[in-house]
């Protein structure tokens, strides 16, 4: 339950104020190189206080991995790699303890576990995709180092406000063998955007956020997410299919609310005959359009994936908001104090990317893609 | 890869054309009474030629059960039941045998397997939703025999036509406990109506349905789902949520492009003050309102499950349509003859409430909501 | 539960008095060539009436395919294949509707599950070891294909009478390469005697149980395992070993007792200068003697595997046993008619050899040995 | 691979020489006490330094928890566990670098890995078994905490010399339900023993390793292990039966040779008649004889659970040995420096015991006899 992969297994624990928050990640073939460094350039990107948008919890979320590399490589045998809390000597969280707050894990826990840990949400928080981005870090890793496979995320939309650039309304610039430079340069803004959005009107989406936040309410948006050079034959037929794996794998990630893949809820609009894509052949067999997103039959067909996700306001707001509680079955107001981040896309964006690097890594592996064991093998 | 579940686990297995389709259940507990009118009435459901929309290949689609029930209940050991196919001495086929149907698996699976089945798509055909639905019916069977759960399913969106029926336009005819006569007369509707759709407005639905008929073409659509009565604490954190794994289970399905829970994709529209569902107190703890669709942190809340689900046009259509030849790597038109459903909705339908109920299942044995042997001990 | 394997899957079904037995085999990688004949040939191997020693339900257990095979090879896809029961119309089991038998799993099948199909031990009759052979002939049959392995199963010891062949008194046999004359002599020899005992002293055995036999009672023994040409690799640590698979699927089997690889118990009256195998250089690494069995730490080394298995007599014996009534709670006298297996040793050999091709196609695949999906790519 | 069990699923990390050593365990359910002592108390049965015949590598083992309990409670989220390496700062291996030692891992690791960690044997060394006995620390208090279910694990035979103490000499020992004073006085018996032998003899056994180690040898031996208490039901058909997941779980320990349950290699000489144990009536049904061992149809009966385990001799010792260069391909002479275990017996026993808990609580929850959640639920 808290394990995603089959042979490529990341199992995540940790609580938001308990000592430390880790993973385990099994199945990790031999002879990858490998270093804290790898991992903590990803964890950096999901920090608080990445943006002027994230919680000021000032932690240094600082990787120390345990075990599973030698000689700067893996051996084939369990990383584990763990974050210390530095911040968790926390506040007086007892008013809070009996008053379930909307929107979040809280109630659902205590009915299923007949108890809750109510510091700063326990295992439900957000903070436990630190295990995501360990395990993602290794996996995006070993994409690169064996099929040159790119994960790029980013936002397309803030509340109401819709950005410009989308994989439809470009979807030139990711078909091009020679676009890497044009890939870079969204990169960069990308990752240099407060909201992680390469359109060119983010500025209107920060003035969004800010007036949210201002108001001490939250906002929400929608994430795109491409994979490139992805081959053809990833995902299994009939329950462990390319769609099936990786949606249910990201709508398991904290605030999403929907998915599609390529046209999506679009395509419930189109005739047949404008949804398919016909084969065409250029140097090799490829689709002429990728309305499918890269997957036919459950199955990557070759061309880019393309999938997008819808990400709820995050529910920690300054508003005072009605509860029951769950001693005294009163109605009770409910003020969560502090300061919280007022849109989480952005820092949930390396989360998506590392969800979808551990299925894919999963799916390949199963798939015959990549050894199970010994990379060197694979090189060769 | 064929099997969906972990305590409640059903294998499916039978091609488009071979001699046979059919489903293992195993992990269904002892002393459940059942027949196979139980599960014949569900496959009736999806059977070709149910409706004006649904393909002409007239299949009894007959169940046998071969194991699993002695003196009219279940034993706890596997349950196998399978389909004859009657019609499966075929046209000729040789004609695309090398060149794959646009929106189809024959590529990917070609590029997979080194091989595929042409003769109507083999394993990556809708017929193989037989297994899908053997093993629905049971689960729903379980489901209403423990804890009266009832899961509906219907059309709100066709084409371009919307419905003015779904969910968060009538939610009270769902809270209300005894509302039971209200939810049965829109399954009276649902089920009568060529589409499944409980909409006043559903025969402009049937119209446009027909005009792309007749156009040689198709047309996708919008399910939504309702789960009734499932109990608080059902999903596991955090790589097994009920959103995870149901989305997962529903994206797996065939034409599927996109899945979204409770508000979904219209919730990155919403301010946190707005998506959050307060807590009020009658007679127990309830939500004022239910735009999480049921589920929070992963795990039900006791509201009504809602979901809908994103559904492509159908991809075999007789307009011509351009492919290359696997063979010569030559560009070619392609045709495909004979009658094709139009639209698959309806009898996608009770697919997508199959694959819910097993999910649903076996996340409650593996929640310890069912007994996982002998339900006997479940009932006192 | 009923299935075995996690890449090759095997889930089997069906009751002893049921309509038909069966297995899906999932996971098979396209393009072995098979044929209903390659599985008829295993199951006659197991078949009643197949000795002298065999219970004289003179079925055919004629196996029928029902999907996962095309043009004669195999597509990657699930594999359906089951045998109906010919002569299931069954005597009146009423008498032993609530006296559970001696030895046999009525009583804790009841305790379990509430219930039990008493009609000749329903799924945990002998019988259900169909679908073991179904599943271990594609396993063998892929195993033979992809690497030459050979699985040779047989009787070392019947009730107190040890035969003089056995792998440690005869290791140069299995060592050398040029040896497949040797080999083949010996298997022939297993196969035409009714004991499958290569042992010259096979006679004396055989009066063993004939006179068992007279006296109404049944006999145990021991039966030893040999798999060649196994490459050194295989099995994962630490859960998930070659000595666990194997174990533990092999314990799996009725009426099995223990197991032990290589020296086994024995090897705990050696020093370890006496039990440890040291390397030595002839064209390749080697281990100069094999008392480990050909596993070390968990991973084949190149050796032949050797095991042992111990088998109890069968529980169905003539003589009367005492019992209680499961109702009445009363202690009865049972009696158990119609002839039985007076040893079980020769019909378990398939058994145990298909148990044994499972987990290692499981482990191959899982190791990177076979493709998952595509053998025209591991023969490459 | 490094994961054991599939509802209460203990994973494990960590090499001889890393910096830690650990366990996350998944699937605890709630409620239960638990505190760093708890596992501490089954550590100390395990450490170097246990006893005269241990490994003088005295470290303190001390562990520490990092998730998964709150207000000494569990959460029901994983438990994360872990042991600091203090002494890894280690003498120089690289002399063994390239000479696989016999009897050990080494040889095997590098043809699956294609790289291995010679410090220590890695992942391979029997210190990998800390993290099995975290996980068995919890499983074994949370099955006496449900069901008082105690697991007894002594030697029974050391080299040639056989104790005079096992189950089948004293039955009743076990059976009596007042004879919890006998119990714990062979318990107070076996934990101050050097050899953990509860027979009289046992001094016999002590002079017999020191002789080895003079010689610079190690012996083996024989443990059998008993569980009492354990319900009737416990244990899955056909593939995940109570004998197949012991074994295969017990098999994969690091030295393991062979297993048996109830009466094993020894019910091969004895007639059906001799080995069926009958039914009685002594306020419940019972068996009144327990040759198989507490299982029955691979489901326990009720019944003390009785199994025995072969050990090899340690392959860590000072005689010289013949091995051969892996890069040079040259035959060497091997000598292995250091004090070593010269019998693993005594420190093997709390990790089998650590297994077969494991086992036991995943097949409980997975039966339904522990609440997969939340165990005041389980109480009531």
């Amino acid at each position: 339950m808290n394990t995603i992969g089959k042979a490529f297994r990341v199992t995540t624990w940790g609580e938001s104020h308990g000592k430390a928050l880790g993973a385990v990640i099994d199945g990790c073939p031999a002879n990858l190189p490998l270093s804290e460094e790898d991992i903590q350039r990803e964890l950096d990107r999901r920090r608080p206080g990445y943006s002027i948008f994230s919680t000021p919890r000032r932690e240094p979320d600082k990787v120390e991995v345990l075990s599973g590399i030698f000689e700067g490589k893996t051996t084939g045998t369990p990383i584990s790699a763990l974050v210390y809390n530095k911040n968790q000597r926390s506040k007086d969280y007892s008013k809070i303890k009996d008053t379930p707050r909307p929107g979040h894990g809280d109630y659902t826990y205590y009915k299923k576990y007949g108890t809750y840990d109510y510091r700063g949400g326990g295992r439900a928080s957000g903070r436990t995709t630190i295990g995501h981005v360990i395990g993602g870090s290794i996996a995006k890793k070993l994409l690169e180092y064996t099929y040159n496979i790119r994960i790029i995320g980013y936002t397309i939309k803030v509340g109401k406000i819709k950005g410009d650039f989308n994989y439809y309304s470009n979807p030139e610039i990711f078909l091009s063998s020679n676009s890497n430079n044009s890939i870079n340069k969204i990169i960069e803004k990308i990752e240099s955007d407060p909201l992680r959005c390469p359109s060119s009107n983010s500025q209107e989406m920060i003035e969004y956020v800010k007036n949210a936040m201002e108001m001490g309410d939250s906002v929400g948006g929608i994430v795109e997410l491409m994979v490139l050079n992805l081959p053809s034959g990833v995902g299994n037929p009939l329950f462990s299919k390319l769609s099936g794996e990786l949606s249910g794998g990201i709508m398991n990630i904290n605030a999403v609310k929907g998915v599609e893949i390529g046209r999506g809820f679009q395509s419930t609009e189109l005739y047949g005959s404008e949804m398919n894509d016909e084969y065409i052949y250029k140097d090799s067999i490829q689709l002429k359009t990728n309305n499918c997103g890269g997957i036919l039959g459950g199955i990557s067909c070759g061309s880019p994936l393309v999938m997008r996700v819808a990400i709820k306001p995050t529910p920690s707001i300054s508003k005072t908001q009605k509860t029951v509680n769950l001693k005294s079955k009163k109605e009770e107001d409910i003020e969560i104090h502090g300061r919280h981040d007022p849109i989480i896309l952005p820092r949930a964006i390396p989360v998506i990317e590392s969800v979808v690097a551990i299925v894919l890594v999963d799916l390949m592996i199963r798939g015959g893609f990549i050894h199970p064991c010994n990379l060197d093998i694979n090189k060769k």
